[in-house]
């Protein structure tokens, strides 16, 4: 059920990106390449997935879901290739493939990056279901987690943390900018797009969303200590040789397992009071401390 | 009086963005120092003053204006930091100070750009004088304006046409991304931020704000031939150097400066079914050909 139900979500927003790539004119035929090149590239879609699977534990439908799911993907997409730059993680693969400023180069890179922000904002003011006080809540939500408040701000942590000793505490805030925060937004977004969602549901979902928000970065470690190159389809061991603060590093390798499993009971507890509808969203909470890339 | 209104506007701009500068907590310091280095510049501010004056031309107040001057302002800003980068223009000079990779570094250069893009959507979602509505179509304005359509498509235009030779219709086609469309957006905004906007009136706003956007380019190539380094805060003669298509090397010097007062005459003639409110418009266009620097 579990691949069944996330085949089908990364089908429809695949389905639902393409649309973004197709230039204008022809003198930024180049520019929208690499911006397609950033995005349809196999990725797992996890955020997307936890717009449809939130949108659905509401009772809302899948349609309903799909601009915030292009929104958090495409957000999501412009943090990778900005965090590859040279001047950032200088990474040349992300999942087996060059990274875009290799397959481009740096200014289109930086470029594409910046159009897929603007786009992602783009597509979440469009004209859909919700209305539209429930819209620009939903851009309020993405741009504070997607700016410096957000995942910027944690990448800034991130980079500022390179090569020092720092405690869970700050590992943790580092996480809970960088990724965590786009993660509560997809949820959060997901349930805001069925229109749907009171206060308690949205406190529950927060709840939820920071546990595996954390669980799917504590895993992200455990993956980089473990997996070989390629079945990660990125540098293995990559965080260790440049002396990036990591959990298995801080609490050990089998405690860091131990803790990915209580952060998935967490975020498990907090779905308590939902019923069958947010199967998908506890499956995706498993999912995330079983995957192996 | 054109001195005066400009310099009341910049003031209160000023004023406002100040407020989206105070880091949140310690570990962000540096990200916040970096983006508040990137626009508290002593920057002329033509897009806000444009905001501000299209919003008056229509009879609203400069309160209603607020959120789409910081919104425009922001977006500005954060291209002029990716732009300056050494994988793009290579500037190490802005307004006669260290760019900001200069400054800080290129990292830390690239986030605070990321970071601006979204606290201007951020702004412009918050709640506000107009209608949900009338702010949902504000950010589509700015996203579309500021994404692949327009001013990144314009410098990925720009990048690609360095050492080419490109005809006038080319190089206006590169200025209408990459200036003029946060330029009309500037206007747009405005005009909708007043609550008073019509059909008849944004278009005629439309052609006013076409003609000024082409103008300033004209102007600022003119410039990048005429002034000194010092006057002009950047380095001189930097465009011919690089071997950059302007409109002083496609045109001749002396037919460029009549262009630049050609269109400074269409905009003037845009605004003739408005009325006194519509000075500050008219100002700008005048100022637009007239400064130099």
């Amino acid at each position: 059920m579990t691949a069944a139900y996330q085949k089908a979500c990364r089908a429809r927003v695949d389905a639902c990106l393409e649309r973004f790539f197709q230039p204008p004119q022809d003198d930024l035929a180049r520019l929208y390449q690499a911006m397609r090149y950033s995005v349809m590239n196999g990725g797992k879609r996890v955020r997307p997935i936890l717009v449809y699977a939130a949108c659905e534990a509401l009772g809302g439908d899948a349609e309903q879901a799909d601009n915030a799911a292009c929104a958090v993907e495409l957000i999501h997409a412009y943090s990778l290739v900005h965090d590859d730059l040279p001047a950032m993680d200088d990474d040349d693969l992300r999942r087996g493939q060059p990274t875009t400023h290799k397959a481009f180069d740096e200014a289109a890179a930086i470029l594409a990056g910046d159009g897929l922000q603007s786009l992602a904002f783009s597509v979440l003011a469009e004209p859909s279901a919700p209305s539209a006080e429930t819209r620009l809540r939903m851009l309020t939500t993405l741009a504070r987690a997607a700016g410096p408040e957000g995942m910027v701000g944690g990448q800034a942590i991130d980079l500022e943390s390179v090569g020092r000793q720092i405690d869970q505490r700050a590992l943790e805030s580092m996480h809970r900018h960088k990724t965590g925060a786009l993660i509560e937004a997809s949820v959060c977004l997901g349930a805001l797009a069925s229109g749907r969602a009171d206060d308690a549901a949205l406190a529950a979902l927060q709840t939820y969303a920071r546990a595996i928000g954390l669980a799917f970065q504590v895993q992200d470690d455990i993956l980089d200590v473990e997996s070989d190159t390629a079945t990660l389809g990125k540098t293995q061991g990559k965080d260790q040789a440049q002396d990036k603060p990591t959990y298995p590093a801080l609490l050990g390798l089998e405690p860091a397992k131990a803790y990915a499993l209580d952060l998935r009971d967490q975020a498990l507890a907090a779905l308590e009071a939902f019923g069958e509808r947010a199967e998908p969203l506890r499956d995706i909470a498993r999912f995330i401390v079983e995957r192996r890339s």
